[in-house]
């Protein structure tokens, strides 16, 4: 395993020192170590907006946090849930009296654990609603999306939620928009290799070498299919393959693209693989207002990418267009 | 080889097709197909900032293109140079006529290729001047400065030498201040796992697993040793323990410190060494004034990362702190 870490039990907390030390001029540390804040959060008036989930998805969670879009994040351990007292100690954090959006993705540990810190919360008079993110198409058939994951396309969730709630929405405003930014957002990832948490030692899934995973999930849950090795182009196609039809996405229709690599995919091959996603939406008449490439949402050094379309109205359209300055994402608008 | 390619042998057209459509809000392709500008280039009146190198390392070179930063870029093909006349057209492209700042790095490739560029340049009547970045401590002794390469550091050459061409200052200014920015770098690599390019299908270097290259370079040029692979905190230690006294950096001193990865090595690796790296320089009396992590200048999948520290005065901390926008790097000014 040829990988920078100290003791691998502690590589979290290393890290989040490293990571408030380094951006400083956006987030700061709270009581709670594993619990990050905006600087200037609780911002006044304003309905908080909080998100967790585990490590080792860098720029996600705790990358989203700024300026415009997150104002708390709950971290867990690598690929774990972070706990329901850290979700709670986020929701004060971030709680100005407007109410909490936790806007986070659906999986059985943070569906519990944010739960009960709904439960705390109640307790202290701090309210709270949720949207949980499930745009993997993959993970579940369309007429399930309680069984969807969700992945990259929470990007897209909070990047909204944030941008409305910097303008003032109130929290059935924030709520509803985060809602409809994820139902309209459909993703599926491809796996070229696994990854290996380094308290671990040794991959916990496998990909053989020559294949790749269709519809691998984020942890490396099982895909809908394994298949030989394709080319950047063949990827585009099956990943558009597998999303378009689900929303549908259709002519006319503007939407934004994030291809994210997974982690050790250079980002040249990501570029590779949205030209063709660009092209084969114009083909279908698909215009496409904004994409994104990059390692936006990664899996420690797992090979691969993600494909999210979102499908804009004009509402999603000014949101995703405001200004925003995170670690992981800063957009100025002209 | 598990890559998201096509023909490996067009990977970087197929690349450039990508990048093009996706930052098309900041940069422009031109009739050269090897060479990317900023969209208002060039800018009347101001000094044109020009690079260019092997593709491979994203975001560098293309990703540095932007407001206040580098004006038109030459692209080579994967670890190699690019043309002279790539380079001479990118001159033309940020040409305004107040003169080109050709900012790269010490290879020697870029060096013929730029030098024949220059001459060409010189027919049609556009100065052209050059600094040539060799912030690779562990590439040559320090006596033997034009023997060492140009690595991360670079970044810190456009940032600054793009930053005083905004702010209207002369040909002669602006190199002055790209030259003292580079003159006040100082750089190393630690290198972990190789990296293959596509159309070759193997690497062209080799890393031992349980082994760490120091000093190794951003196309696998040999380091000045191989060692066990260390801890993060260890890998700290022995990146600054080169550095630092070849400057040297000195109680007191006010830095810019950049942890770049070189690929694949998850970024939340690259906090944690950063982590160190930021103890012990306050253990000497060294201030931060502002810091990078992440994957700035890559070498494909390769596993690793680099260090690069800038030493500041008052002219050189205005110029870093300048608002600036490219797909690299994008930083507000409040």
């Amino acid at each position: 395993m040829q990988r920078m870490v100290n003791n691998p039990d502690y590589a979290v907390e290393d890290m989040l020192k490293g990571f408030v030390k380094v951006h400083s001029d956006i987030l700061v540390g709270t009581e709670n170590p594993r619990v990050l804040k905006y600087k200037d959060a609780p911002v006044k008036g304003k309905v908080g907006i909080v998100t967790g989930g585990g490590s080792g998805h860098k720029p996600a969670f705790a990358g989203y946090i700024g300026r415009n879009m997150v104002d708390a994040v709950a971290v867990g351990e690598i690929f774990s849930s972070p706990t329901a007292k850290a979700f709670f100690d986020a929701f004060k954090e971030a709680d100005s009296g407007a109410g909490i959006a936790c806007l986070y993705g659906n999986y059985a540990g943070d569906n519990m654990n944010v739960k009960m810190a709904m439960k705390m919360a109640e307790m202290e008079d701090i309210t709270v609603k949720t949207v949980v993110a499930n745009d993997d198409v993959a993970s579940a058939p369309k007429d399930q999306p309680e069984k969807r994951r969700g992945v990259a396309g929470e990007i897209f969730m909070w990047k909204v939620g944030g941008a409305k709630a910097a303008l003032g929405g109130t929290l059935d405003e924030v709520i509803a928009v985060a809602q409809k930014a994820i139902d309209n957002t459909k993703s599926v990832g491809v796996g070229l290799a696994p990854c290996t948490i380094p308290s671990v030692g040794s991959p916990n899934f496998q990909i053989e070498p020559g294949t790749m995973e269709v519809g691998i999930g984020h942890h490396g849950e099982p895909g809908v299919k394994v298949m030989p090795l394709g080319t950047a182009d063949e990827i585009a196609e099956i990943m558009t393959d597998i999303i378009l039809p689900d929303q549908p996405f259709m002519s006319g229709d503007e939407v934004v693209v994030l291809v994210s690599g997974l982690g050790a995919t250079p980002v040249m091959e990501q570029y590779i693989v949205y030209n063709r996603v660009e092209e084969i939406l114009a083909e279908k008449g698909i215009k496409v207002h904004r994409s994104y490439v990059g390692n936006y949402f990664t899996s420690l050094e797992m090979m691969g990418v993600t494909l999210s379309i979102l499908k804009l109205d004009e509402e999603l359209k000014e949101l995703v267009d405001m200004e925003v300055d995170t670690m992981g994402l800063k957009q100025f608008k002209y």
